[in-house]
């Protein structure tokens, strides 16, 4: 709660820059999947991190909750601000800082968006690779430890992020990492801090690990008569050490749900979407055994793009795919599941999941970052069915169990927010207790995003 | 301080695995440099989880220290006993439980040393890559985020250790991370455990990430007139974005003291040491291009080594370099720095570091994993002159002070233990409260392994 006391401060800090309009409330408590909205009492658009600081003693002192808010593009509710209290929307803290090409690393504030910040180094030849789907904000994609379609290639947020600054609950500013590439100096606060979803402190800077933009880039289509070739194929693939940049699976629904949204007409069957980096020759060589491995499991319709707006045109098929799924069914959301298992058990994870949504009565379109043994079904549902929401719920319920048992993880890159939270005592028993041990310990009062993550106190 | 009370609850715990004759203590109260003797109280010899948890309980009971003990490699003191208590050493909990093949991982002890794994695993292709040089335990090179010569192309611990299970400063039994490539269910304890050194916990069990042995691997020296020449011209490599598996500097001395060693005679010059990993064809590219690129730094006598034996050769005489050049005075210790920075600041640190050696009393070859921005000064001191150790420790302070300076971190690869304590705070500022914090909230007591990286209390 925001008492007028805390008001009055924040509002000495920020001036027009606290809003408590509405539609910005509102903006600020939604959800992109099926939660109920959970505005807050107020939002700030911080500009520097001093204030970040400042707002945090505020809010400390008055023992007021703070939710960071990037692009609002979580999954798990993260954002709502189930408690009240102050959204801090970082979109003002959204410039690159520094590149430095020679070492191959930018330092970034919080707010900006992945695409964005490809764009501003567009003419350097680097990269910054970690490619969530969602056009994110780096703040957040460091706070749910976000992957995606390139991690088979060049690995999550906690492989790319040197070093990061933080506001502490106390509104203490620190700083974890350096830009050297190894450092073995204590903790790895770094990683602790990735992943922590605003649970320990406000992200308010990022050195990143940049990537040089390869010389080459080919993708590639390729369809299976069945789901299970399909993924026997990629397991096929991971196992041989083909060195993939992306190799994305669309069952035949999600590939319908595509073509709808996207007006293509790619056939309806089970698809990989694969993309290679490298030389001229390394990409042609790659491509070349990748077909000679997908054609022992029956692939067919191979399609390559090799020019950049074909690529473009694949991938932005790809990202959106999640809208096209909830545009199968009129007015629908979701609930996104997001297990993902050793690879080995990739196929049975996959088939075992797909029957029993075959058997139910919603539909879910299967997808997923398979080199990684990462896949997501878009269980669709009608907001105005309460009975749609507990089947959808009780498929993800046995998909996570699924996961746990085949020595996976009920996530593998969305995060826990408030959507995971019952899974959190199954996947991890004691150790969950230690991550509520240091949440306390770092966040006495439980004011940084509370009623995610860890225990309810 | 071990009481009476605590050895007989140890003692019929373990029987004749708890030892407390004098060899046994002097032999885990030493120390790989300078630091003094400090022999804990008694050692334990576990050989199950459950009894590292139940002397777990009993030391937290009485209030007893309790430290690890893998190989007795690691270079700051880390398992110095200097508050007396108990040294765990897993010698007998050295065993591979899991390799799957399949997913390219393998499950261990942590008693089990990098060689004896990579023998272990040789029939089925696979490799772990971590070597830290020495033939250190796993659970020792997880406890201080070990790295070395190949994490230039692999990475460190941190990149290649998939899960731990930990025994806590009470005895609960903890699981962090599974077997799945990716994981985004809350704080990333795995990584909080590597580089904790102990003071947060003790690892029983790792889940390790493995690598397709390459297709092809060929390694090669080259020498070089100046050493700035041989550092420009890494940096020059990396900068090129080529795929280094190794990419090693000795200065002179350092090769002075490998020939004297190894009974080699490589041209007492600066060098690189290389290796290329991958098919025949693109390691034969990788090479080629490697040496038009030091080719424009002078590089000469370059050396290029394919098969098995001389690359064995090569990689042993490197791995030896510690104690070939503590060889180079007669019954001298050292001080080892272990400073890592940005490549683009590496040629400063390394020439104002030799510059600054070459002005003092000592002598101090230089050698590093330079590809990762890390190197390290072998301080030669004779431990019967005070007046040398302090001029070493005055170099090393004014590396790590350069290090800090230039963007880097005071240690890469070797931890904080006691030798790097005093650098914390310049290094960290706030964030070594936070460490502080951390430790307070998972060991109250204090118990595990006190007095080395967080704060003195």
């Amino acid at each position: 709660m925001l008492t007028k006391a805390a008001t009055s401060e924040l509002s000495n800090l920020l001036g027009d820059r606290l809003s408590v309009s509405k539609s910005d409330l509102d903006a600020h408590g939604g959800s992109e999947t099926h939660f109920a909205a959970a505005p807050p009492d107020a939002v700030a658009y911080p500009e520097t991190t001093e204030e970040v600081s400042q707002l945090m003693k505020i809010c400390h002192a008055h023992g007021v909750p703070v939710i960071g808010y990037g692009a609002g593009t979580s999954l798990e509710g993260h954002t709502s601000a189930i408690h009240g209290g102050l959204t801090v929307d970082f979109a003002r803290m959204n410039r690159v800082l520094e590149v430095n090409q020679g070492d191959m690393d930018a330092v970034v504030q919080p707010g900006i968006t992945r695409e964005a910040l490809n764009r501003d180094l567009r003419a350097t030849g680097l990269f910054f690779s970690v490619d969530p789907g969602a056009n994110a904000s780096l703040g957040g994609m460091a706070a749910t430890r976000a992957s995606g379609t390139t991690t088979v290639r060049y690995g999550t947020m906690r492989e790319n992020v040197l070093g990061l600054e933080v506001v502490m609950a106390d509104g203490r500013v620190i700083r974890t990492g350096t830009r050297a590439r190894k450092n073995s100096a204590g903790y790895d606060l770094t990683s602790l801090f990735l992943g922590s979803e605003g649970t320990l402190g406000l992200i308010t800077e990022l050195s990143l690990r940049l990537h040089g933009q390869p010389e080459a880039v080919s993708s590639g289509i390729c369809a299976f008569e069945r789901m299970e070739d399909a993924v026997e194929a990629v397991v096929a693939v991971i196992q041989m050490g083909l060195p993939m940049a992306r190799i994305e699976f669309l069952d035949a629904d999600a590939v319908r749900a595509v073509n709808a949204y996207s007006g293509t007409d790619v056939v309806e069957q089970p698809h990989l979407f694969v993309e290679f980096h490298g030389s001229d020759a390394s990409v042609a060589e790659d491509a070349a055994r990748f077909g000679e491995i997908v054609a022992d499991f029956g692939a067919s319709g191979v399609e390559v793009a090799t020019k950049p707006e074909e690529r473009t045109a694949l991938w932005t098929m790809r990202h959106h795919a999640y809208w096209a799924c909830l545009g199968l069914k009129k007015g629908a959301t979701a609930v996104v599941t997001d297990v993902c298992v050793p690879i080995s058990a990739l196929a049975q994870a996959v088939e075992e999941t797909r029957a029993d949504i075959a058997d139910s009565i919603i539909e879910g379109p299967i997808l997923g970052h398979v080199g990684d043994g990462n896949f997501h079904a878009i269980l669709l549902v009608d907001p105005g069915q309460p009975a749609e929401l507990d089947v959808a719920k009780s498929l993800a319920a046995r998909m996570n169990e699924r996961a746990l048992r085949l020595g996976g993880t009920v996530t593998g890159e969305h995060g826990i927010g408030i959507g995971k939270l019952a899974y959190m005592d199954a996947q991890h028993g004691h150790a969950w207790d230690v991550m509520s041990d240091i949440k306390m310990a770092l966040d006495p009062q439980g004011i940084l995003n509370p009623g995610k993550l860890t225990k309810p106190r």
